[in-house]
């Protein structure tokens, strides 16, 4: 998820803001407790970066938008770093190519740990000290915490894929599902074998009730962020939209579902593609979600407990678009639009499942349970990250800031499609029914999911 | 351009349709007939199809659509062209990749013409002698026509570029521009002087008066094809849209405009730029719109009649989206929407200037008149292809069709952007103010130009 | 075949060079004779070049190393035939990438005819009317026939190659062998059958005895150019070289031994292969020599005459270095050094079988007499370069020539293998015991064959 | 370097082999001491392994060759280390892709080292316990001894170009150098101005006295190993060659010499260098050896000792074939074949320099003393692999083992130039005048250097 600037936040006590700069802080580096160093240096995939430089880029943010700017005196922690860790601002100079984040060992993982040690300690001085701090420095307090949020989901995202390369399957969260380990060995299965009919057999039984479909009232409807408190600048300004009535389904679409569409051939029928997903599917063998494979036992698929079988009634995640598009068209449906998505999520009341995200955190989506419902829209927020059939472009009068932070969404608004609704490995407070996430179309390593339309 | 079908045509009048038929086949070859045989086998890019497959392939389209289904009796021309000479269609069976196309020199270019009159004979034959052809039969027939007026614009578009490629910088039409021609040595400047001062001198001068701002009125607006006649699926269903008020420039922007942004550095400043817009720019040393080079005696340019000095109040032409865009960007300004722009078409009353678009068609956009009025919409349809800030989507309640031309158009409504308008490469009746053409963000080999809008 | 330069030649008699040279010359146009313009464009290879370009590279030669020098007065035909017809002389500035020569269709055909009529009339003028040329001069002479003799053998197998890539398998001599013409359709054999028993039961019938061990006795043998005449500067300087004794085969290997090795997995058997030439071999997914595919009646191949049966009894041909070796290693055998083979040529004085190349020439590799002394060595000169175990290095002594025509021989001199004997594309003059030519183990489009040794 | 096996050992003497393979182990651990463990994971390009893969590969030989064939109850410690650490061997199955190697978190250093202490637990008990192993078990032990310190020099040269990639230029060993370290920012010079006039005043000031030629007489001498011991199968058979004399230098190539001919401009020309060594100097922009750089005080070097000042009369070092070649052309000399090199190596009586080679290794190539003698010849042994003009080919009469240890050697016998006299990263039982080490042309991250002959 590439980040986005601005909005005033309101009053400027310090001490409010230091517990929440701590508690950020904390809970980047409690994501990687769990990991070795070998786990944070690796990049096994453009897309991800490693751990190690999500705590250090993260870092060099406060550094260079906060510290250099309004802590007198203060010392660069290394000369080097701005240009290490550096992500795409082309405003502040040369950097690291993103594809060879993996290949530099050092700094080592301690070294970035002293560069976080050393920065919190200058912010939590100029914090305590300072008493004429102007507004743009809260302005820029509060993007830094949205900031490293945001990076907070991909380390969790970045982690899994980095822990699912090896062949072991390490689990990043506890031991108790230890006993689903089974040697690789067994899990691989000849692709010659891969769509043979015993597997069919092995078709998950759901315990779901059908979904049901849940109309929308067409008209002027107001999209955007309306509320008070924080927002990126691609979520504004709000305006209006004009809308056909339609209707949407009251949950993901499950495992089990999806399973369907893999036993009919959806991956085989060129039928249900787009053109350049099609070519994409066939080019690189996808036959079901990323993290599925195949087992005699049936589908496994690859998650932060280690190996686990797919439960069929949760909600299906780690689509491409490509993929969530292909099986509306199956479905006989369609994706939502975001301005569709939005509406509907304010039309619904739309609220986050209360909970506190990283402590309780099985960054797993979890099935819709027994009892609810029909007549109610679930899982709107902070489930899976929800395809929409819109382009990720500028609202109307939207307007890139000045300096470097106009780099922080502007020039990303062409070619990706946006996602609604945050994951269950979102932070709580970037989740919201005008938040606006984008990812090109071919990208499966985020919690994304299928929310039908029609 | 890739086509889409349907929509059907009134009465079934055999004769009329055998006058089209006949004159749009006549045009493909008239365009061709300026080549020598070696100019119709190449590929220089990826996006450039060659002219002998290109009257192959709409050949294709009438035997496998119209003739196999429709003419008892018919004989193949030959076993093989159907794999030689299918687009993309996956329903019919495997093709040779798009990329080998300027491989194959055989079948020869009089084997082509040949299965074309074995074709044309075949249908006229048809038209001739069945009273009883099926509706849908004159639908196809319809298609098919549009199909092949589609292709006689990447005709035009794809020998313009196949010519470029060669030091020799030949011309397609006429003589009389020869004296321009000098040895590509000359033209030949240095990329270290490229951008030095003394060229600056040479910027161009313009006699244009400066663009105006044409208001257009906010509200719910009526977009998509409303007319009677033929159009394309993916300008359907016509629905409402609610717009802002906006305003648009009463022309299209001139080459004399785009040098100022190049003079002004407009290709070495990452603010304006689209970020993936930025790295392929830099990846590609994009200095200028495709076709131009810096001479000592200014800026030429690559046409169908050879060589020129770019004539400054011509519309520029051959940029991508992302030039369009950062031009956009630097001149304080933005590209319209799809449903802006066919708003203010609809609101200015938008024509094609008349001629017929074969006999008389420099392939050239041509400057305004100097007496044109500023309070007037010019340039609208016919000039170039304008790019807009949409992405090609599927309109509400769009439905792929049935079979083999469901791949016409809807496999590709992800990726691309909207360009409106038609260009002076444009057969005359595609040019209308629903008809959606769609390019890829990077592609800048067909007649593309900007229209700001604010 | 990358050429080489230099050694004198002898009496300086102007008609008898002008004889020569108009021979050289006219035979590259009568190779080209078969020929329609479209396929003189294309290039589907890297290595493959267009015989436009051969046509047009060879006659560059002559204008840029003779006439430019010692023709008082001469004209170029044209200022940027040098930047297009250069093949690679650094020396001579900067030339059209390799790759792109199949991308330019002008200059046409006829212009390229044109330019060789130029550069004929003005060497012919030259020879005819100067009296005193220098001896350089005519060792330029020479070197330019030679040259120009060794893209004959190049149009051979590039005009091959072209014409291999048509589904339509267009024969270039003759039509009497039209009767073996198939459909592509029919020639498809899926992958999966590929490899079916009931195609080994089409496992050729030869007629060939087996062949027989012919002792060469080791010592200090004499190798490289010891004749009067014309040779290359890699062939010099002549050496003495030290050999044990070793056994050479009386002849070729046979397509239907081969066979044997495919049909026994030998190209999916890891053991027998180079590590690179198996990761080649699997990544592009080989399985017989270069030209061969499987039909239902058993293996057929592309030829000059079109489609035809392998004939069991012809030497293979068609095959890396790595199937060379690879079948080598299955037959219990070895490939033999450059010393071995030219030692052996020497010691079984080989010769040529006479006949005149082009008039008569098939193209293609015939099989030995039933009757061929099995006492005697066959095929050592004419009929298949043959891969050698000697990597392609320079002579002891061997210098560079100074200027552009260093470039000619010696900068190719590593990661290249040396082939000996000639091939039934090659002109005659170019076959001798000492000729010295060279491809990268990959390559499959010459005329290449195998000889064991042990 | 790759590695190749066999020849037998004499007296089994299970406490001499226990306290050898401990020895062995040892250091390769021992290498990777100074180590954090983020450098034991990366891959920073193709060539290069993690750290963590040598030390598990290394491990895995012993597992796969000798402890599953004959240590009866032999529990592996994992079943998918085979998987992840067969290096290129198909008889042993699939395994991870050589260019995935850097991607693998997973398994951690930890399991290495624990996986490293289970076999070493396993052959020590083998070794100490059974009385009755066969002398091909003694062989294999040889082997896998050899095999290891392979890997050990390969650890040294990985582990260098690790560290270089860092920004940071981490040392290896020891801090007492790091007064030279300097920001990566000020060692930053312009493209444009890094072959400006004034660097040239920093030309190194050598004070070597100038190389002198030894003459070698010529005539046929023995090559190949002669000598009781173990050697490698690419070592055999020794064989008669005949060579005519020549003269060689007396050391090694310098620093300073080697700077003269950048400041003349070598990098620049062509004509010293064979094409495909050109083109790819061009592609990647040479203009100097690997981990050269130029520094505002003059050129500097990466080194297992950080960054430091380049010493002109050390070896030139991490050079190429291309680079050695080139030079050698430029000083108006060649390089020599390897049997003119082994043929010098023994009539000069090389001998290595004793020393222990771990504890005192410095993996930096050392100037001639002052007072070396001009007479003798200098540096054949244990300073920089020399690259000769000879293509790696099997001798004559070299056969490749059977089972898996044939891939060892045999398999990359074509394609590589063989380099000879061992580096300062070579342990020392390495260095004989008969090894043959092996690279490509192109190869820069071994300790390479030139010596001439003529």
């Amino acid at each position: 998820m590439t980040p986005a600037p601005v909005s005033p936040a309101a009053p400027r006590v310090a001490p409010v803001w230091l517990a929440r700069y701590r508690a950020v802080r904390a809970q980047s580096q409690a994501l990687c407790a769990p990991l070795l160093p070998e786990d944070t240096v690796v990049q096994p995939m453009l897309d991800v970066s490693p751990p190690k430089w999500h705590l250090a880029h993260t870092t060099w943010f406060w550094e260079t938008f906060l510290l250099t700017e309004y802590a007198p005196g203060y010392q660069l922690f290394h000369p080097d770093y701005a240009y290490l860790f550096n992500s795409y601002y082309n405003s502040l100079g040369s950097r690291v190519n993103r594809a060879d984040r993996g290949t530099l060992s050092r700094p080592a993982l301690a070294d970035v740990l002293a560069y976080r040690a050393h920065v919190d300690a200058a912010l939590t001085q100029l914090l305590t000290e300072r008493r004429d701090l102007p507004p743009v420095f809260f302005e820029l307090l509060e993007l830094g915490l949205q900031h490293e949020q945001q990076h907070q989901e991909l380390l969790a995202t970045d982690i899994k894929y980095i822990l699912s390369t090896s062949p072991l399957a390490p689990a990043y969260i506890g031991e108790e599902l230890a006993e689903v380990r089974v040697s690789s060995e067994e899990l691989r299965v000849d692709s010659a074998d891969a769509l043979a009919p015993t597997l069919n057999s092995s078709l998950l039984t759901s315990n779901s009730k059908a979904a049901s479909w849940l109309p929308v009232p067409g008209g002027v409807h107001r999209i955007g962020f309306q509320e008070s408190g924080f927002c990126f600048d691609n979520e504004l300004a709000a305006h209006d939209v004009l809308l056909a009535p339609f209707e949407l389904q009251n949950r993901l679409v499950t495992n089990a579902e999806f399973q369907a569409f893999i036993e009919a051939g959806g991956y085989r029928d060129f039928r249900y593609w787009m053109g350049e997903g099609w070519d994409l599917a066939q080019a690189q063998g996808w036959e079901a979600p990323l993290y599925w494979m195949r087992h005699a036992d049936g589908w496994h698929r690859f998650t932060h407990h280690g190996l686990q079988a797919v439960r069929p009634d949760a909600p299906v995640t780690h689509i491409s678009f490509y993929e969530a598009d292909a099986y509306a068209n199956w479905a006989g449906a369609r994706l939502p639009t975001e301005a569709e998505w939005e509406t509907a999520a304010r039309h619904f009341g739309a609220t986050t499942s209360a909970g506190t995200w990283l402590e309780s955190n099985l960054f797993d989506p979890q099935p819709l349970p027994a009892d609810a419902d029909p007549a109610q829209c679930h899982q709107l927020l902070g489930d899976c990250w929800e395809w929409t059939y819109s382009a990720y472009h500028a609202y109307p009068g939207y307007a890139r800031a000045a300096g470097a932070l106009g780099e922080y969404n502007g020039k990303f608004m062409v070619n990706q499609l946006v996602l609604r609704g945050g994951s269950c490995a979102t932070p709580e407070n970037h989740i919201r029914v005008s938040y606006r996430n984008f990812f090109h179309a071919d990208k499966r390593w985020q919690f994304t999911g299928i929310r039908l339309a029609r």
